[in-house]
Order: structure tokens, then C-alpha cells, then sequence
């Protein structure tokens, strides 16, 4: 079984804490949803190890380059895996990655939401190599995000049975 | 085992009909799928007691205000039930709410998303409480949505074993 | 149970190779991810019987016509089937469709999405049949999509029991 806090010591990765909301602000929903074997994770997007939301904001191919998005991506996939480390525990849990929606705030004309995405894929693939890492993904442009977030990501991981 | 129906009854909530279609339309899927203990529901949006769309159309943050949208998510949420309540016969049969992708039409600019879709995960913690009714979710900015509906939600319901 | 390559044979339909890179580049993740009895598979894009991609790229609604995106969510559902084919090994693997997000690029006003995304679900439809192919859905409209594709479709299907 892989020892996954040690890959991410290795790797000189530092998890962030949970999402800073604004004072008096709460969100009716859990980060990671628990049913059986399955952990659905809600959209994430990316945060600095305090839990603030990081910058750059705005659109990928406007105000944020491609590599601001990729790095952005990487800091989503951090904030996930904070997520699921607090509610599951150990990240030594996870058996399997399954899927993400990977959402790119996208400019007019912005057509490279998968090298946007691939930050958060490059991500997992490291921590937990190619055989639980791998994932279904789409790579997409949306509208708008929330808070002006370029970056946001949702999906679901398989729990080893107990 | 919460009885659902009683509780809807008790917060005076009425399921409207299923979505009225224009004459010599029909819809090639189905609005909620059932695999084993999984029940996957269709994109719906907000609609009338008679099963009719409701106004306002339009975009978040322009034509329709967050009010608005708070209030189509919760019309969503209302559909949604009567969707499940029909294909299942009892809404008593979900065992817990697994996630939902909240997708809003969304103006140039306009970043509440969350505002907006709290109407949906509001109804749903009050009809089935914070243990079955939790949710992992993502609400996110569309460029368009069909027939200009400013809410539309998908997602996932697991079913007590038979 | 149903022999799905008489099927596609039958309706003189033949899966299209691999989605073809540009050379030197790679894709990090994999079309299709099985886990236990699920197959979860990535956002497709229309392509042609070689794998390339299919024209035309563009909005729906704009430079692309309500017939041609039906056209392309049909060339995305063979892409799809291409897919599963090689993963699974045989489509008769395929016990039922679960879901699929249907997301359309869509010019500003473009309100039909589910029009064009029937083009993917009356071919599963036709391919599988009624009971096996019933799927949930959603038909969405994005800001944007990769290469300008016009459709992009993920979604999930469940396999037989070994």
C-alpha cells in the first residue's frame, strides 16, 4: 500500500487548509460526500496554504495566462486533496481516482482548457502514480465561476473496502 | 425511517407535475435512471405546479436578479422531487442525497453562483435534514441554458437496499 | 443478450479510430476509466472514421447549424462506443447507460442544446435499444470547448457482472 503523506512529503507538497470563508459566511454543503466506497467531492477551487483564495482572478486566455490556469489547476487539485485527507482521515484510503469535470473560466476564443487542466492531472498522477491515479476527465469553458475563480473542479475517488 | 411525505406536507410544499412539453414533443430520455440502489436524475429546471417552465428566463445577474435565481433553484429542487417521486413511488426510498452539478445562466460578470443555488441545497436540508439531505456540489456559470431557463440541476441519489 | 456488433453492422455503422494527437503530444488521462461494474468515460469530441477531428469546429447556433451539431453529437456517440469498444473489449459488456452531460458550444442566444444532443441519444438509442440504452441527461450550453469542438460529451455506463 502506498504511503501517501510520505510521496507528499517527498514531493515537498503541503496541503492547505479549508476554504477561508468571509466572517458570518457558511455553505450548506460538505466538501467531500461519503456514501459506501464512493467519495463525491464538491467543486474546489484553488487556495493558498491559509485557505484564501488564490490569485490570479478572472479568465483564462484574458486576464490569466495558460500557466497561471495550469497553476491554478495544481492549487485545485492541493485544495482536494486537503479536503478529502480531513474527511477520510488518510489519503492511504483512496483505491482508485475515478473522474473530474474540470471547468476553466474561459475568455472569448479560449480553446485550451485541457493544457489548463492537465495541472491538476500532472498533480494526482505524482502523488499517486499512474494505477490509482488515473481518471475520466472532461476539460471545459464555462461563463462564469464563482468569486471570479479561473479554475474549478469537482469529481469522485474510490475508498478501499474496510 | 422520516417520512418524507408527511414532511413536505408539513412545510405546505405541493411536487409539480412533470415538465409539459409542447404538443407532438417528446423527450428520448428518461428524467430520473435507476441502476441498483443508484438513482441518477436528469438535468431539470424550474417549473410551475402545472408542470409548466417558469418565468422569469433569462441570465442571472442581468435579466433575472439572485433572488430570482435563489427562488428558480428552489423550483428546480421542487421538480426534481416530483421527478424522483414518481419513478421511485416514495421519496421515503432515498437513503441519502449523494451530489448535484448546479448549472446557472449566467450574465456577463455575474460570479454568485452559490447564492443561486442555495435555493436547491436550502429545500433539500429542510425536507430530508442534514444526514440524508447533505450533497457534494459544484454551481457554476453557464453561457446558455435550453430555453433560456436561468437554473438547471443534475445529480445523484443512493436508495435504501430493497 | 444482445449482440451490439451485429447491431452496429446492421446499421452500417463503423466506430472511428482513436482520437489522433497532434504528433509529440500525449494525453495524461484515459478515455474510459472501469472501475468494478462502473465505466466512467471522458469528454468526447466529434471525430471522423480516422480519428481525426471532425469539421466543423464552432458555436452552435453561430457558424454551426442546429442539423450539423446533431450531426457532431452523433459523430461524438460513435467516438464514445470507439472507446468502450477497446476498453471493454466487446460492447456486450455494456449492461445499461447510467448518464451522460451533454454540453454544447453555443453562440450567445443559442437555446436548442437538447435538439443537438438527441443527435448522440436516438444513436444510442438505436444501437442498444430502449431498456439498455436509457440514459439521464443534461444538454448544456458553454462558453467554450477544446479545439473549438462544437460538442463534448462524458458520462457513464454499467457493466455486466463477471
Amino acid at each position: 500500500m502506498p504511503a501517501i503523506d510520505d510521496r507528499l512529503a517527498e514531493l515537498g507538497l503541503v496541503l492547505p487548509q479549508p476554504l477561508k470563508m468571509p466572517p458570518g459566511t457558511t455553505l450548506p454543503f460538505p466538501w467531500v460526500r461519503v456514501i459506501g466506497q464512493r467519495a463525491r467531492f464538491s467543486g474546489h477551487g484553488p487556495t493558498l496554504a491559509d485557505g484564501s483564495v488564490a490569485p490570479p482572478l478572472g479568465k483564462v486566455g484574458g486576464d490569466v495566462t495558460v500557466e497561471q490556469g495550469y497553476a491554478a489547476a495544481r492549487l485545485t487539485g492541493l485544495a482536494i486533496l486537503g479536503s478529502l485527507q480531513r474527511e477520510l482521515g488518510s489519503l492511504d484510503r483512496i483505491e482508485a481516482w475515478v473522474h473530474i469535470l474540470g471547468m476553466v473560466n474561459s475568455a472569448p476564443g479560449f480553446d485550451r482548457q485541457p493544457s489548463v487542466i492537465n495541472g491538476f492531472t500532472d498533480l494526482i498522477l505524482e502523488v499517486f502514480g499512474p494505477q490509482v491515479g488515473a481518471h475520466a476527465r472532461s476539460a471545459v469553458g464555462m461563463a462564469e465561476l464563482p468569486f471570479g475563480i479561473p479554475v474549478e473542479i469537482e469529481g469522485e475517488v474510490m475508498l478501499r473496502p474496510d
